[in-house]
């Protein structure tokens, strides 16, 4: 059983996988006169034929092993920790493709394309999330199990 | 010149202005085999006739002074903190009817309703705020200036 090593979170190392919600000056502009900085357009919400929702999810810390996979074939799916603690986002290209682990900063969150295998929320340390998805989640998964469950080295 | 004082921020409080965004037991149950709560739905993205974004508003500390109300008419706005620090959130029915301020704590967000008079971002120290709003906003904004300008007492 080999470790899935985690990479650094960059957008060209998710690219095709999602987005990096981020602090992004090549996309800041001033507003508000000059009082606020914003980071403009980080990430497009797509959530076909239903409504566009904002939740919070509190994760619990968890042991860093990846045991299935999800994808939601209508809706993107944003995560942003509050907490400014460490997590892990893991995506696969298929249920049998090679796992690819991302540890992502306290100040990074990640918006997950439509239909992008990925592991549920693993976070190091237990924090709230802001999250942005399609109403209606229980019409929108496909899950595999992980057989066998992969551990993450973060 | 008189001050405008804050209230404490509830939902009740700003019923008709917007959704209050923070954990919420009563919204929760339990996902992920029970290593995540979901607190669901907190608030829900209204953009008619364009994509819902996600950007980040890098909020400068500023003086407590509400110098203008601005609305946008085609979409809902929500401001979510991400560095746990007190911000002030200040509504008003119409340009000339009395403010309406609120003192909000770093774990609590705000989703301001379509066409509702607001004032721009007012953080009490600088930090980021994640913001789910409408693609286009220069097409999607109202503003007009406060005579006199008011302070704003937390």
């Amino acid at each position: 059983m080999t470790a899935v090593v985690c990479e650094a979170l960059t957008q060209d190392a998710i690219a095709g996988f999602g987005h990096l919600i981020e602090a992004t000056p090549a996309k800041a502009f001033e507003i508000n006169d000059g009082w606020t900085e914003r980071h403009h357009a980080l990430a497009t919400v797509d959530v076909e034929g239903a409504d566009a929702i904002v939740s919070m999810f509190r994760g619990r810390a968890r042991p860093l092993v990846a045991t299935m996979l999800e994808r939601h074939p209508f809706g993107t799916q944003a995560f942003v920790p509050l907490g400014g603690r460490p997590w892990v986002a893991v995506f696969a290209e298929a249920p049998d493709a090679p796992l690819r682990a991302f540890l992502c900063r306290g100040d990074q969150g990640v918006q997950i394309a439509r239909n992008v295998w990925h592991h549920p929320l693993l976070t190091l340390e237990t924090q709230d999330f802001l999250v942005i998805d399609r109403a209606r989640p229980e019409e929108n998964v496909e899950v595999v199990t992980l057989s066998p469950a992969l551990p993450v080295t973060p």
